[in-house]
C-alpha cells in the first residue's frame, strides 16, 4: 500500500533530535559518495496576473542505506511585495481552499515502489531546522546559552527547536518587523520549548551578547550585519542573503549547506524573475566564494572540523536546500508512520505500472 | 478533486492523430520560447542485487498555453541483459504484483494545484509516437505507402499507429530477432491498423523499398545500417543510438527532437553504469554533431524546412525524450478523461496544504 499522509501526521510523527540524528547519518552517506542528490531545478513561465508567476521545483535524492528515493516537488504562484522595507518571495496560496502546493514521493531504492505521499510543509521545516541544528552542534560554542533570533515565522520555530535540541539555551530573544507577530510567537514558542523567549523591538537588541544568532526569515536582502558579531558568537542563517557578507568575513571557519548553489533555472523567452536578479546584485555577496566554503556533509563525515577556539566567530549558511533531505527526513516519516499506523492507504497499483515504460 | 488515472483510462481517451495535433501545438509554443522543458536527471545508485541499478529519473515541462505542468518520474530496478546479440537497458517489474514504477503529476500552472496523477506508460508511447508521427509528415515522402520497421514491441506498435496517422500506409514488413514475437505483433497490428503487417526473417527484407525505415528497439548500438539506405528514404529512430552514424550522413536533412541531449547523472561514487559507457563509446556516433541538428519544436513552428525533394534522404532521430511532453499529451489526457468521467478522484486537498511551505 501506498501512504498518503497529511501535514498533521507528518508533524505527530517527527522529533527534532530525531530529524537531526537522521540528517546527521545521511549526510555521513553522502559526504562519503553512497548517496546521491540531484541538484534543485526551477521551471518558471508567466501567469495570467501580471504580478505573478508560476514555478515549478523539483529536487531529487536517494538514500540507498535508508533503501529510499525522494522527489520533493513545489508548485507555485509566486509574488514578489515589500514588507518592512524588504523585498520577500511569497507564495499565493492559490490552490483549492486558499492552499499551497508542495509534495514529497517517496519511493523504495530497492523495489522502485512509492511507499507514501505527503505536503512537503513539515517535512521542509523540520529538514532546515535539523541542517541548522546539526551545523550548531559542530561550529556553536558548547556552552551557548542566548539566542538571537530575527524572523518569526513558520522556519524560525523551527529553528528555536534544533538549537535548544543541541544546546542547552537558557534565554532567547526575539526580532521581527511585526509587532504583533513577534509577541504571539514568543509567547508559543515560550510554551512550546520551556525556555524563556522574549520579544524585542530591534535586531540590535536581540543579537547584543547572543552566543548563536540566528537569522530564521524570507527576505532576499541582508538582515544580519558585520557590525553585530561578537567574539564567540556563532552565525546561523536559512536563506543564503541573510548574513552582510562582511559579518561572514569575520567568522574563523564558515560552513555552507551544499556547492549545489545554483538551480537550474529555465524560463519562458525574457522572463523577468524579480529574486534570480536580486540574486545577480549586492544581496548575495559577490564577495563570499560559496565554491570554496566546506559543505555540512563533510562537517558531518568529520572531513572539515567544527569550532577550534572559544572565542572564534561561526558560521553556518543553509545558503540552499537539496533533495536528499527529503530521502532522509522521508525514510523517519515513513517508518513512524507505519508504527503509528497513521494515514491513508491506496492501493500500490494505483500508481505502478504493468507495462515496460 | 485529483484525478488518479490508470493505463487503461489513459489509453481509452487518448487516439494517435489527437497525439500528434496536441505535440504538434505545444511544439510550436516551446520553440517560439513560451514554455519550458527542464532536462531530464538521473540518480543512480546501486541495489543490493549485483546485476541491477535503481535509477530515479524525473523531468518537468510546463505549457502555459495549456494551463498545465508536468513532473514525470521513473523508479527503476535497471539491468542490462544482452539479447540476440544486442546489449539491452531492461527494466525489472521488481515493485509488488511485478509491476513498474512511472508517474506524472499533472499540475494546473494558475492555481498551482495537482490536476491528476497517472501511470506513465501509455502516455509516454503515445508522445514517442506522436513526436516520429509529427516529424514525419513535416519529412517523410508525402506518397509514402511502405513501412521497414525493426522492433515488435511496446513502442513499434505506437511507431506503426503514429506513420499511418500521417501518411498513406499500404504494407508494413517488421522484423525483430524472436520470431514468436514479430508473428505475435504482426497479427495484432494488422488487426489494430487495418494495414497488412508482414512479418520479415531478416532486417534488410524490412527496408528493401520502403519510404519509410523505422527503428522502435531499445537497443543501445546500431541496428539500422548505412547499406539499407535507398533514395526518397525517410530514416526514424527513438533511440539514439539506434542508427548508424554513416546512414545519417546520407540524409538531406537530419531532425532531432532536442538539444538536451545529455541528462543531468549523479550517481554514487565509483558507480559504473553500463549505458553511460556504452554510449560514450561508439554507439552514439561522436561523428554525428547533435548540437548542429535542428529540433523537432523548430521544424514544427516553421523555422526550418522540411524534405524538398522525392530523391532526399531525411532523418528523424527521437534522441532524448523531454519532460515538457507530459504537459503536452497531460493536459490531453487531462480533459479527455475529465469529459468521460473516468478515474478515482481523490480530495485536493490530500495532495495540498496550508503552510507556507
Amino acid at each position: 500500500m501506498t501512504l498518503i499522509l497529511s501535514n498533521d501526521e507528518v508533524e505527530a510523527v517527527l522529533t527534532m533530535p530525531e530529524c537531526i540524528a537522521a540528517i546527521e547519518d545521511a549526510y555521513v552517506e553522502l559526504s562519503e559518495g553512497r548517496a546521491v542528490s540531484r541538484r534543485r531545478s526551477d521551471s518558471i513561465v508567466p501567469t495570467s496576473r501580471p504580478d505573478a508567476l508560476y514555478s515549478l521545483k523539483t529536487m531529487d535524492g536517494v538514500a540507498p542505506k535508508l533503501g529510499v528515493a525522494a522527489v520533493r516537488i513545489n508548485s507555485d504562484i509566486l509574488t514578489w511585495p515589500e514588507r518592512g522595507g524588504v523585498r520577500r518571495r511569497v507564495k499565493v496560496p492559490a490552490a483549492p481552499g486558499h492552499r499551497y502546493v508542495g509534495l514529497v514521493l517517496l519511493f523504495s531504492c530497492e523495489t522502485g515502489e512509492p511507499l507514501a505521499i505527503f505536503p512537503d510543509g513539515v517535512a521542509q521545516r523540520m529538514r532546515v531546522g535539523a541542517a541548522n541544528g546539526l551545523a550548531a552542534r559542530h561550529l556553536a560554542r558548547e556552552d551557548s546559552a542566548t539566542v538571537g533570533l530575527i524572523g518569526s515565522g513558520w522556519q524560525a520555530g523551527a529553528q528555536l527547536m534544533a538549537i535548544t535540541a543541541v544546546r542547552p539555551i537558557e534565554r532567547v530573544r526575539c526580532f521581527s518587523p511585526n509587532r504583533e507577530n513577534r509577541e504571539a510567537f514568543c509567547r508559543e514558542m515560550t510554551a512550546a520549548l520551556g525556555v524563556e523567549v522574549t520579544p524585542v523591538s530591534a535586531p540590535e537588541a536581540a543579537f547584543r551578547g547572543a552566543d548563536v544568532a540566528m537569522c530564521a526569515t524570507s527576505s532576499i536582502e541582508n538582515v544580519f550585519f558585520e557590525r553585530w558579531v561578537e567574539p564567540g558568537m556563532h552565525l546561523s542563517s536559512i536563506k543564503r542573503a541573510e548574513i552582510e557578507a562582511g559579518a561572514v568575513g569575520k567568522a574563523a571557519i564558515t560552513v555552507i549547506h551544499s556547492h549545489d548553489t545554483a538551480p537550474l533555472q529555465v524560463t519562458t523567452k525574457g522572463l523577468h524573475v524579480p529574486e534570480e536578479e536580486a540574486g545577480k546584485g549586492g544581496a548575495l555577496s559577490p564577495e563570499i566564494d560559496f565554491d570554496s566554503l566546506p559543505t555540512l556533509p563533510d562537517l558531518a563525515a568529520g572531513k572539515v572540523a567544527g569550532r577550534q577556539a572559544a572565542g572564534d566567530v561561526t558560521c553556518f549558511l543553509n545558503n540552499i536546500g537539496i533533495g536528499y533531505q527529503f530521502a532522509a527526513i522521508g525514510a523517519l516519516i515513513h517508518r513512524n508512520a507505519r508504527k503509528a499506523g497513521l494515514g491513508n492507504e491506496l492501493p500500490t497499483d494505483w500508481f505502478t505500472e504493468d507495462v515496460h515504460p
